[in-house]
Protein backbone atom coordinates (compact mmCIF):
# COMPACT_ATOMS: atom_id res chain seq x y z
CA UNK A 1 0.00 0.00 0.00
CA UNK A 2 1.64 3.47 -1.04
CA UNK A 3 2.02 6.07 1.29
CA UNK A 4 0.88 8.32 -1.58
CA UNK A 5 -2.62 7.36 -0.74
CA UNK A 6 -2.61 9.53 2.12
CA UNK A 7 -2.99 12.96 2.32
CA UNK A 8 -1.29 13.18 5.95
CA UNK A 9 -0.06 10.97 8.42
CA UNK A 10 -0.29 11.29 12.47
CA UNK A 11 2.82 10.56 14.34
CA UNK A 12 1.11 8.88 17.65
CA UNK A 13 4.06 7.94 20.81
CA UNK A 14 1.49 9.21 23.83
CA UNK A 15 4.26 7.93 26.07
CA UNK A 16 5.99 10.64 25.84
CA UNK A 17 7.21 11.99 22.80
CA UNK A 18 4.29 13.39 21.11
CA UNK A 19 3.02 14.59 23.73
CA UNK A 20 5.99 16.25 24.80
CA UNK A 21 6.22 17.75 21.37
CA UNK A 22 2.85 18.99 21.40
CA UNK A 23 3.94 20.52 24.42
CA UNK A 24 6.80 22.34 24.06
CA UNK A 25 5.02 23.84 20.60
CA UNK A 26 2.52 24.78 22.83
CA UNK A 27 4.67 26.56 25.04
CA UNK A 28 5.87 28.52 22.18
CA UNK A 29 8.90 26.46 21.30
CA UNK A 30 10.24 27.75 17.66
CA UNK A 31 10.11 24.13 17.21
CA UNK A 32 10.99 20.49 17.51
CA UNK A 33 13.28 18.64 14.96
CA UNK A 34 13.11 14.93 15.30
CA UNK A 35 16.26 13.07 15.15
CA UNK A 36 17.54 9.79 15.41
CA UNK A 37 20.38 9.61 17.61
CA UNK A 38 21.99 11.33 20.56
CA UNK A 39 25.34 11.92 17.70
CA UNK A 40 22.34 13.88 15.57
CA UNK A 41 21.56 15.62 18.04
CA UNK A 42 25.27 17.15 19.43
CA UNK A 43 25.90 17.98 15.99
CA UNK A 44 22.67 20.23 16.21
CA UNK A 45 23.48 22.14 19.31
CA UNK A 46 26.71 24.51 17.44
CA UNK A 47 24.75 24.45 14.10
CA UNK A 48 22.10 27.01 15.38
CA UNK A 49 21.38 29.42 17.98
CA UNK A 50 18.79 28.72 20.59
CA UNK A 51 18.83 25.05 20.64
CA UNK A 52 17.75 22.59 23.69
CA UNK A 53 18.88 19.46 23.32
CA UNK A 54 15.89 16.77 24.53
CA UNK A 55 15.28 13.51 24.99
CA UNK A 56 16.01 9.91 26.44
CA UNK A 57 17.50 6.66 26.52
CA UNK A 58 15.60 3.66 28.71
CA UNK A 59 13.36 6.34 29.31
CA UNK A 60 15.96 8.60 31.48
CA UNK A 61 17.65 11.98 29.95
CA UNK A 62 21.02 11.31 27.54
CA UNK A 63 24.00 12.35 29.39
CA UNK A 64 24.78 16.16 28.37
CA UNK A 65 21.03 17.29 27.58
CA UNK A 66 19.02 20.06 28.45
CA UNK A 67 16.02 17.95 28.69
CA UNK A 68 14.81 14.45 29.16
CA UNK A 69 11.77 13.29 27.62
CA UNK A 70 9.04 14.29 30.12
CA UNK A 71 6.73 16.96 28.99
CA UNK A 72 6.47 18.49 32.10
CA UNK A 73 10.10 20.01 31.62
CA UNK A 74 8.86 21.34 28.60
CA UNK A 75 7.08 24.53 30.09
CA UNK A 76 6.96 27.83 28.40
CA UNK A 77 9.65 29.85 30.66
CA UNK A 78 12.01 26.84 29.32
CA UNK A 79 11.16 26.45 25.86
CA UNK A 80 9.63 29.79 24.51
CA UNK A 81 11.78 30.97 21.47
CA UNK A 82 13.86 28.04 21.40
CA UNK A 83 14.58 25.11 19.02
CA UNK A 84 14.32 21.94 20.47
CA UNK A 85 16.21 19.08 18.91
CA UNK A 86 15.07 15.67 20.43
CA UNK A 87 15.80 12.21 19.96
CA UNK A 88 13.87 9.21 21.46
CA UNK A 89 13.53 5.52 21.37
CA UNK A 90 10.41 4.66 19.56
CA UNK A 91 8.40 8.05 18.65
CA UNK A 92 10.98 10.80 16.67
CA UNK A 93 11.97 7.31 14.45
CA UNK A 94 8.38 7.10 13.74
CA UNK A 95 8.43 10.60 11.91
CA UNK A 96 11.95 9.19 9.78
CA UNK A 97 10.15 5.72 8.63
CA UNK A 98 7.34 7.46 7.38
CA UNK A 99 9.43 9.59 5.68
CA UNK A 100 11.79 6.94 4.41
CA UNK A 101 8.34 4.89 3.37
CA UNK A 102 7.51 6.75 0.96
CA UNK A 103 8.25 6.33 -2.55
CA UNK A 104 10.89 7.95 -4.33
CA UNK A 105 9.46 10.68 -6.14
CA UNK A 106 6.41 10.01 -4.45
CA UNK A 107 5.31 13.66 -2.26
CA UNK A 108 5.39 12.46 1.76
CA UNK A 109 1.72 12.86 2.92
CA UNK A 110 1.98 15.46 5.84
CA UNK A 111 3.02 14.66 9.48
CA UNK A 112 1.86 15.65 12.32
CA UNK A 113 2.15 14.84 15.84
CA UNK A 114 -0.97 13.51 17.84
CA UNK A 115 -1.41 12.57 21.35
CA UNK A 116 -4.26 12.23 23.53
CA UNK A 117 -3.92 16.03 24.20
CA UNK A 118 -4.51 16.74 20.49
CA UNK A 119 -6.54 14.29 19.67
CA UNK A 120 -9.46 15.97 18.61
CA UNK A 121 -7.64 18.86 17.31
CA UNK A 122 -5.30 16.23 15.08
CA UNK A 123 -8.58 15.00 13.90
CA UNK A 124 -9.93 18.15 12.87
CA UNK A 125 -6.80 18.65 10.90
CA UNK A 126 -6.65 15.28 9.34
CA UNK A 127 -9.97 15.49 8.50
CA UNK A 128 -9.63 19.09 6.67
CA UNK A 129 -6.46 17.35 4.75
CA UNK A 130 -8.34 14.39 3.89
CA UNK A 131 -11.23 16.43 2.12
CA UNK A 132 -9.06 18.54 0.35
CA UNK A 133 -6.64 16.05 -1.32
CA UNK A 134 -9.48 13.44 -1.82
CA UNK A 135 -7.54 11.10 0.26
CA UNK A 136 -6.79 9.26 3.07
CA UNK A 137 -5.47 9.51 6.11
CA UNK A 138 -2.89 7.73 8.10
CA UNK A 139 -2.49 7.23 11.64
CA UNK A 140 0.55 6.08 12.54
CA UNK A 141 1.59 3.90 16.08
CA UNK A 142 4.90 4.10 17.28
CA UNK A 143 4.92 1.39 19.65
CA UNK A 144 8.00 0.22 22.13
CA UNK A 145 11.08 -1.08 20.07
CA UNK A 146 8.96 -2.18 16.89
CA UNK A 147 6.49 -4.03 19.24
CA UNK A 148 2.22 -3.01 19.96
CA UNK A 149 1.85 -0.32 22.19
CA UNK A 150 -1.47 -0.62 23.93
CA UNK A 151 -1.35 3.12 24.95
CA UNK A 152 -0.70 4.34 21.39
CA UNK A 153 -3.70 2.00 19.53
CA UNK A 154 -5.96 3.93 22.76
CA UNK A 155 -4.92 7.75 21.63
CA UNK A 156 -5.75 6.15 17.67
CA UNK A 157 -8.97 5.31 18.77
CA UNK A 158 -9.63 8.51 20.12
CA UNK A 159 -8.06 10.28 16.97
CA UNK A 160 -10.57 8.34 15.03
CA UNK A 161 -13.68 9.07 17.35
CA UNK A 162 -12.63 12.55 16.36
CA UNK A 163 -12.41 11.71 12.66
CA UNK A 164 -15.65 10.09 12.91
CA UNK A 165 -17.41 13.31 14.39
CA UNK A 166 -16.42 15.42 11.38
CA UNK A 167 -18.37 12.78 9.09
CA UNK A 168 -18.60 9.42 7.34
CA UNK A 169 -14.78 7.34 7.73
CA UNK A 170 -13.93 4.30 5.84
CA UNK A 171 -11.77 2.48 7.88
CA UNK A 172 -8.97 -0.20 6.86
CA UNK A 173 -8.48 -3.27 9.06
CA UNK A 174 -6.00 -2.12 11.54
CA UNK A 175 -8.72 1.11 12.24
CA UNK A 176 -11.46 -0.95 12.76
CA UNK A 177 -9.32 -2.76 15.19
CA UNK A 178 -8.37 0.24 17.49
CA UNK A 179 -11.60 1.24 17.04
CA UNK A 180 -12.69 -1.50 19.08
CA UNK A 181 -10.11 -1.60 21.27
CA UNK A 182 -11.36 2.18 22.44
CA UNK A 183 -14.60 0.78 22.38
CA UNK A 184 -13.68 -1.59 25.43
CA UNK A 185 -11.48 0.76 26.96
CA UNK A 186 -11.55 2.22 30.47
CA UNK A 187 -10.16 5.55 31.16
CA UNK A 188 -7.20 7.16 29.68
CA UNK A 189 -5.60 7.53 32.94
CA UNK A 190 -6.22 4.06 33.11
CA UNK A 191 -5.71 2.84 29.98
CA UNK A 192 -2.18 4.15 29.99
CA UNK A 193 -1.22 2.92 33.64
CA UNK A 194 -2.34 -0.80 32.47
CA UNK A 195 0.42 -0.99 29.36
CA UNK A 196 3.45 -2.27 29.55
CA UNK A 197 5.61 1.09 29.21
CA UNK A 198 3.15 2.52 31.54
CA UNK A 199 4.12 0.23 33.61
CA UNK A 200 7.80 1.27 33.30
CA UNK A 201 7.44 4.70 33.85
CA UNK A 202 5.26 4.28 36.84
CA UNK A 203 8.42 2.26 38.42
CA UNK A 204 10.49 5.05 37.64
CA UNK A 205 8.63 7.60 39.24
CA UNK A 206 6.78 9.07 36.19
CA UNK A 207 3.31 9.29 37.59
CA UNK A 208 2.28 13.22 36.98
CA UNK A 209 3.65 12.41 33.12
CA UNK A 210 1.50 9.75 33.09
CA UNK A 211 -1.15 11.96 34.38
CA UNK A 212 -0.25 14.86 31.86
CA UNK A 213 0.10 12.27 29.04
CA UNK A 214 -3.86 11.08 29.88
CA UNK A 215 -5.33 14.46 29.45
CA UNK A 216 -7.32 14.68 26.85
CA UNK A 217 -8.38 16.78 23.99
CA UNK A 218 -7.03 19.90 26.00
CA UNK A 219 -4.60 21.21 23.57
CA UNK A 220 -5.50 22.98 20.19
CA UNK A 221 -1.95 22.72 18.64
CA UNK A 222 -0.77 20.03 16.06
CA UNK A 223 2.61 20.25 15.24
CA UNK A 224 3.07 19.37 11.60
CA UNK A 225 6.77 18.55 9.79
CA UNK A 226 7.59 21.46 7.59
CA UNK A 227 11.30 20.74 6.09
CA UNK A 228 12.43 18.32 8.89
CA UNK A 229 11.03 20.88 12.01
CA UNK A 230 7.74 19.92 13.77
CA UNK A 231 6.43 23.59 14.02
CA UNK A 232 3.27 25.24 15.59
CA UNK A 233 0.01 26.01 12.82
CA UNK A 234 0.43 29.03 11.10
CA UNK A 235 -0.20 32.11 13.48
CA UNK A 236 0.05 29.94 16.44
CA UNK A 237 2.01 31.63 19.23
CA UNK A 238 2.09 34.97 17.09
CA UNK A 239 1.80 37.92 18.54
CA UNK A 240 -1.93 39.94 18.61
CA UNK A 241 -2.26 42.00 15.73
CA UNK B 1 12.46 -7.56 23.66
CA UNK B 2 14.64 -10.89 22.74
CA UNK B 3 12.17 -13.71 21.36
CA UNK B 4 14.67 -15.94 24.05
CA UNK B 5 11.64 -15.18 26.14
CA UNK B 6 9.82 -17.30 24.43
CA UNK B 7 9.14 -21.27 24.05
CA UNK B 8 7.33 -21.25 21.17
CA UNK B 9 6.00 -18.90 18.82
CA UNK B 10 2.86 -19.12 16.70
CA UNK B 11 2.82 -17.98 13.21
CA UNK B 12 -1.18 -16.88 12.31
CA UNK B 13 -1.69 -15.89 8.04
CA UNK B 14 -5.45 -17.19 8.05
CA UNK B 15 -5.98 -16.45 4.25
CA UNK B 16 -4.66 -18.66 3.94
CA UNK B 17 -0.75 -19.59 4.30
CA UNK B 18 -1.04 -21.26 7.49
CA UNK B 19 -4.74 -22.45 7.08
CA UNK B 20 -3.10 -24.30 3.73
CA UNK B 21 -0.10 -25.79 5.97
CA UNK B 22 -2.30 -27.16 8.70
CA UNK B 23 -4.52 -28.72 5.69
CA UNK B 24 -1.54 -30.27 3.68
CA UNK B 25 -0.35 -31.85 6.88
CA UNK B 26 -3.23 -33.30 8.03
CA UNK B 27 -3.95 -34.64 4.72
CA UNK B 28 -1.03 -36.58 4.56
CA UNK B 29 1.63 -34.00 3.65
CA UNK B 30 5.11 -35.47 4.41
CA UNK B 31 5.87 -31.99 5.55
CA UNK B 32 5.62 -28.12 4.21
CA UNK B 33 8.63 -26.26 3.32
CA UNK B 34 8.23 -22.56 4.00
CA UNK B 35 10.32 -20.63 1.45
CA UNK B 36 10.66 -16.61 0.59
CA UNK B 37 10.91 -16.75 -3.17
CA UNK B 38 9.62 -18.83 -5.72
CA UNK B 39 13.27 -19.04 -6.89
CA UNK B 40 13.60 -21.12 -3.79
CA UNK B 41 10.75 -23.12 -4.53
CA UNK B 42 12.02 -24.30 -8.15
CA UNK B 43 15.65 -25.52 -6.42
CA UNK B 44 14.03 -27.47 -4.44
CA UNK B 45 11.94 -29.43 -7.31
CA UNK B 46 14.97 -31.64 -8.29
CA UNK B 47 16.45 -31.57 -4.65
CA UNK B 48 14.45 -33.87 -2.95
CA UNK B 49 11.25 -36.70 -4.69
CA UNK B 50 8.06 -36.29 -4.51
CA UNK B 51 8.08 -32.63 -4.31
CA UNK B 52 5.17 -30.22 -4.88
CA UNK B 53 5.09 -26.93 -5.63
CA UNK B 54 2.88 -24.67 -3.60
CA UNK B 55 2.16 -21.09 -3.39
CA UNK B 56 0.70 -17.56 -4.98
CA UNK B 57 1.71 -14.21 -5.88
CA UNK B 58 -1.39 -11.64 -5.73
CA UNK B 59 -3.30 -14.69 -4.30
CA UNK B 60 -3.09 -16.47 -7.66
CA UNK B 61 -0.93 -19.58 -8.08
CA UNK B 62 2.84 -19.35 -9.66
CA UNK B 63 3.36 -19.93 -12.99
CA UNK B 64 5.03 -23.59 -13.14
CA UNK B 65 3.95 -24.36 -9.48
CA UNK B 66 1.71 -27.74 -9.03
CA UNK B 67 -0.85 -26.11 -6.23
CA UNK B 68 -1.82 -22.23 -5.83
CA UNK B 69 -2.31 -21.35 -1.82
CA UNK B 70 -6.02 -22.60 -1.53
CA UNK B 71 -6.66 -24.65 0.96
CA UNK B 72 -8.75 -26.68 -0.71
CA UNK B 73 -6.49 -27.89 -3.51
CA UNK B 74 -3.94 -29.79 -0.66
CA UNK B 75 -6.68 -32.61 -0.57
CA UNK B 76 -5.43 -36.20 0.70
CA UNK B 77 -5.41 -37.50 -2.81
CA UNK B 78 -3.04 -34.39 -3.85
CA UNK B 79 -0.77 -34.49 -1.16
CA UNK B 80 -0.59 -37.94 1.06
CA UNK B 81 3.31 -38.17 1.06
CA UNK B 82 4.44 -35.15 -0.59
CA UNK B 83 6.58 -32.70 0.17
CA UNK B 84 5.18 -29.20 -0.40
CA UNK B 85 7.48 -26.14 -0.92
CA UNK B 86 5.58 -22.83 -0.63
CA UNK B 87 6.06 -19.73 -0.77
CA UNK B 88 3.55 -16.95 0.17
CA UNK B 89 3.50 -13.03 0.15
CA UNK B 90 3.37 -13.20 3.99
CA UNK B 91 2.57 -16.27 5.77
CA UNK B 92 5.95 -18.12 5.18
CA UNK B 93 7.88 -14.86 4.95
CA UNK B 94 6.28 -14.63 8.64
CA UNK B 95 8.04 -17.83 9.95
CA UNK B 96 11.38 -16.87 8.23
CA UNK B 97 11.44 -12.94 10.31
CA UNK B 98 10.75 -14.95 13.48
CA UNK B 99 13.96 -17.30 13.05
CA UNK B 100 16.04 -13.90 11.65
CA UNK B 101 14.80 -12.06 14.84
CA UNK B 102 16.53 -14.17 17.12
CA UNK B 103 19.32 -13.50 18.54
CA UNK B 104 22.88 -14.81 17.37
CA UNK B 105 23.50 -17.82 19.93
CA UNK B 106 20.07 -17.99 21.08
CA UNK B 107 17.43 -21.08 20.64
CA UNK B 108 14.11 -19.89 18.57
CA UNK B 109 10.89 -20.20 19.81
CA UNK B 110 9.49 -23.44 18.92
CA UNK B 111 7.68 -22.68 15.96
CA UNK B 112 4.32 -23.84 14.78
CA UNK B 113 0.93 -22.84 12.06
CA UNK B 114 -1.89 -21.57 13.74
CA UNK B 115 -5.01 -20.96 11.74
CA UNK B 116 -9.05 -20.82 13.08
CA UNK B 117 -9.37 -24.54 11.98
CA UNK B 118 -6.80 -25.64 14.73
CA UNK B 119 -7.05 -22.79 17.14
CA UNK B 120 -7.41 -24.52 19.91
CA UNK B 121 -4.92 -27.29 19.34
CA UNK B 122 -2.93 -24.88 18.87
CA UNK B 123 -3.33 -22.70 22.25
CA UNK B 124 -3.17 -26.32 24.08
CA UNK B 125 -0.27 -26.84 22.28
CA UNK B 126 1.65 -23.39 23.45
CA UNK B 127 0.05 -24.51 26.71
CA UNK B 128 1.94 -27.24 27.49
CA UNK B 129 5.13 -25.72 25.66
CA UNK B 130 5.08 -22.84 27.82
CA UNK B 131 4.65 -24.74 31.13
CA UNK B 132 7.28 -26.74 30.46
CA UNK B 133 9.97 -24.26 29.48
CA UNK B 134 8.40 -21.79 32.20
CA UNK B 135 8.29 -19.10 29.61
CA UNK B 136 6.06 -17.36 27.50
CA UNK B 137 4.50 -17.50 23.41
CA UNK B 138 4.08 -15.00 20.92
CA UNK B 139 1.63 -15.39 18.56
CA UNK B 140 2.57 -13.78 15.17
CA UNK B 141 -0.12 -12.27 13.09
CA UNK B 142 1.65 -12.37 9.47
CA UNK B 143 -0.47 -9.19 7.77
CA UNK B 144 -0.59 -8.27 4.48
CA UNK B 145 2.89 -7.11 2.66
CA UNK B 146 3.67 -5.44 6.35
CA UNK B 147 0.42 -4.07 7.25
CA UNK B 148 -2.31 -5.33 9.94
CA UNK B 149 -4.77 -8.03 9.12
CA UNK B 150 -8.07 -7.96 10.84
CA UNK B 151 -8.36 -11.80 9.93
CA UNK B 152 -5.14 -12.75 12.09
CA UNK B 153 -6.41 -10.77 14.72
CA UNK B 154 -9.40 -12.84 14.73
CA UNK B 155 -7.22 -15.92 15.08
CA UNK B 156 -4.75 -14.47 17.43
CA UNK B 157 -8.22 -13.92 19.87
CA UNK B 158 -9.10 -16.99 19.16
CA UNK B 159 -6.03 -18.84 20.12
CA UNK B 160 -5.56 -16.70 22.88
CA UNK B 161 -9.25 -18.04 24.09
CA UNK B 162 -8.10 -21.18 24.30
CA UNK B 163 -4.78 -20.43 25.94
CA UNK B 164 -7.33 -19.03 28.90
CA UNK B 165 -9.41 -21.72 29.01
CA UNK B 166 -6.16 -23.62 30.07
CA UNK B 167 -5.28 -21.55 32.82
CA UNK B 168 -4.24 -18.41 34.13
CA UNK B 169 -2.38 -16.01 31.18
CA UNK B 170 -0.81 -12.83 31.25
CA UNK B 171 -1.30 -11.23 28.33
CA UNK B 172 1.01 -8.21 26.56
CA UNK B 173 -0.20 -4.68 25.20
CA UNK B 174 -0.94 -6.84 21.90
CA UNK B 175 -2.71 -9.79 23.70
CA UNK B 176 -4.81 -7.40 25.13
CA UNK B 177 -5.85 -5.63 21.62
CA UNK B 178 -6.85 -9.00 19.96
CA UNK B 179 -8.62 -10.05 23.46
CA UNK B 180 -10.66 -6.97 23.01
CA UNK B 181 -11.17 -7.52 19.27
CA UNK B 182 -12.40 -10.52 19.46
CA UNK B 183 -14.79 -9.51 22.52
CA UNK B 184 -16.52 -7.38 19.57
CA UNK B 185 -16.36 -9.60 16.85
CA UNK B 186 -19.03 -11.26 14.86
CA UNK B 187 -19.04 -14.62 13.63
CA UNK B 188 -15.49 -16.20 11.98
CA UNK B 189 -17.27 -16.01 8.46
CA UNK B 190 -18.45 -12.75 8.83
CA UNK B 191 -15.15 -11.57 10.44
CA UNK B 192 -13.17 -12.98 7.51
CA UNK B 193 -15.31 -11.77 5.11
CA UNK B 194 -14.62 -8.06 6.23
CA UNK B 195 -11.49 -7.67 6.19
CA UNK B 196 -9.22 -6.03 3.56
CA UNK B 197 -7.85 -9.42 2.14
CA UNK B 198 -11.25 -11.00 2.44
CA UNK B 199 -12.65 -8.57 0.27
CA UNK B 200 -9.80 -9.08 -2.60
CA UNK B 201 -10.19 -12.86 -2.15
CA UNK B 202 -14.29 -12.54 -2.48
CA UNK B 203 -14.02 -10.55 -5.46
CA UNK B 204 -11.53 -13.37 -7.10
CA UNK B 205 -14.36 -15.96 -6.12
CA UNK B 206 -12.76 -17.33 -3.31
CA UNK B 207 -15.96 -17.83 -1.14
CA UNK B 208 -15.36 -21.48 -0.95
CA UNK B 209 -11.72 -20.80 0.54
CA UNK B 210 -13.38 -18.53 3.15
CA UNK B 211 -15.44 -20.45 4.38
CA UNK B 212 -13.10 -22.73 4.93
CA UNK B 213 -10.40 -20.90 6.50
CA UNK B 214 -13.06 -19.31 9.01
CA UNK B 215 -14.19 -23.07 10.62
CA UNK B 216 -12.92 -23.27 13.92
CA UNK B 217 -11.01 -25.29 16.13
CA UNK B 218 -12.44 -28.51 13.57
CA UNK B 219 -8.45 -29.89 13.58
CA UNK B 220 -6.48 -31.30 15.96
CA UNK B 221 -3.32 -31.05 13.39
CA UNK B 222 -0.19 -28.45 14.93
CA UNK B 223 2.21 -28.42 12.65
CA UNK B 224 5.56 -27.31 14.16
CA UNK B 225 8.88 -26.64 12.33
CA UNK B 226 11.43 -29.11 12.27
CA UNK B 227 14.47 -28.21 10.59
CA UNK B 228 12.96 -26.25 8.48
CA UNK B 229 10.07 -28.47 7.39
CA UNK B 230 6.81 -27.81 9.34
CA UNK B 231 5.68 -31.63 9.71
CA UNK B 232 2.75 -33.36 12.00
CA UNK B 233 3.55 -33.72 15.43
CA UNK B 234 5.21 -37.01 16.10
CA UNK B 235 2.12 -40.26 15.87
CA UNK B 236 -0.05 -38.41 13.50
CA UNK B 237 -0.94 -39.95 10.50
CA UNK B 238 1.35 -43.13 11.00
CA UNK B 239 -0.28 -46.40 10.82
CA UNK B 240 -1.86 -48.16 13.95
CA UNK B 241 0.05 -50.24 15.57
Amino acid sequence: MPLDRFAAAAVIDVLRATTTIVTAVENGARGVVPVATPGQAYAWRSAADGVLLGGERGARRIPGFDLGNSPLEYGRERVAGRLIVLTTTNGTLAFRKVLEASGPGDEPPELIAACLRNARAAAVHLWERARAAGRGVLLVCAGTRGWFSAEDAYCAAAVLKGLAACGTVALGDGARAVQRFGALAQGAREELSDTRHGRTLLELGFEADVAFCAETSVSEVVPRLVDGVLVAPTGWGADPG
